[in-house]
């Protein structure tokens, strides 16, 4: 299992009229749970890209449990529970400074090829990096 | 059944790194097709909220089909099978200019008192405007 | 002179905790308008983009007359007065439904070489399609 | 005059089609970091709203010197430099981690009553906290 945990400040622009965060907005903060957990397995996007892969969404699914404000500071628990093949499935919850549930929710991703665009197989650099974490 | 459709001109800004719509902004097309739906129901979001209720999202589901990119006309295709209670679901499919399928989804709504803000059973006014549809 | 004329529908998401259109998204509809001239002018951005050119902005300027709000149908009107050499200036003026002035700016881009990232001469395929505006 | 830095981290997202942050982000980030000079100062923006009263943005300017890509941490200094009376100017400065300039601006804040929506002079509990800062 791979777990990653990462802050996010939540910015005033991200609030509607409502004035809580716009739902929207978590699936971004999963994409940045989802980066930050790269990061820790020594593999940032960058670095990714730089070497030909893309890892596009195929699929979110997101609960959401209570509100959140201008001024909250998120904690984005990110966890990869098996290891990934061709894609990935990351879970997430998000937590308030008080530890309450915000929300839960799930990504999968895929790997492709970003000169044919097609999907393969996740590359040995990636596969190398992740599969301590699995035992 | 209730069936709306809205178009969506796809916004340079919305795209990322990978020259395709960013997945986050679909749940946000999502939004625009619901609100097109309740305008044409007769219920704009605006008259909703002035009589003090907030629709709230609680879940959402998304999965992602095919890329959009800049310059690309999306249609928005919002469906509510059944007359909502409490909550509200509403199906979202989007296409594209040449009717590939781009996303299908699913999103639902609480229905909540702006000033409590607790959930409330659906206001009079909503739901006669919604059940002429559901026979 | 050049002039284009686009509509913004103001998605909900866009307007913030005081209820408003955030100040930050008239930047980005001031690109909408940019870009909805290029397409009047026949060199869409997708077609710049081919041809291996990019266009960064270099300065933006904004000024807020009046708020608008979700469910608003704005006009962005751009306008670039003199024929562009390496910067290209476009002014832009932003009206609601009612006429009424929202805000007025002016964007400066630059032209630059998308491998090199290099500032280049604007590229003759833009300058045809431009100049025959400027007489 | 008061001074106050915060940093911002770059979200993937926030980078557009030519793998750069888009230009209206930054326009964002200058909120950041007058929320965060209000929160040094003792006046948390949910605290000025309680009050009643709403900061509109009426002028921004923005010059982009250097592009910032995810992964950059962006360090974004906020500067007041005269007592503000209606109006607040903030001037804002965004350099990344490795201390090059990225853009530099100005924002034009009103003072409004959150009801009433017209302009007001700024209240006593904003002076109080902030003329301490102007000898």
């Amino acid at each position: 299992m791979i777990e990653s945990v990462t802050n996010i400040d939540v910015r005033y622009y991200e609030t509607d009229l409502m004035g809580i965060v716009h739902h929207s907005n978590y699936i971004r903060y999963f994409e940045c749970g989802r980066n930050q957990l790269l990061i820790d397995c020594g593999i940032p996007m960058p670095e990714i890209e730089r070497r030909g892969i893309m890892l596009p969404v195929i699929d979110v699914k997101c609960h959401y449990y209570n509100p959140s404000r201008f001024g909250d500071v998120l904690t984005v628990k990110t966890v990869i529970e098996k290891m990934p093949m061709v894609k990935i499935e990351a879970k997430a919850e998000i937590r308030n400074q008080n530890g309450e549930l915000i929300v839960r929710g799930a990504v999968i991703l895929g790997t492709i090829d970003s000169v044919t665009r097609r999907p393969v197989r996740m590359p040995e650099f990636m596969r190398e990096k992740l599969c301590k974490y699995f035992n």
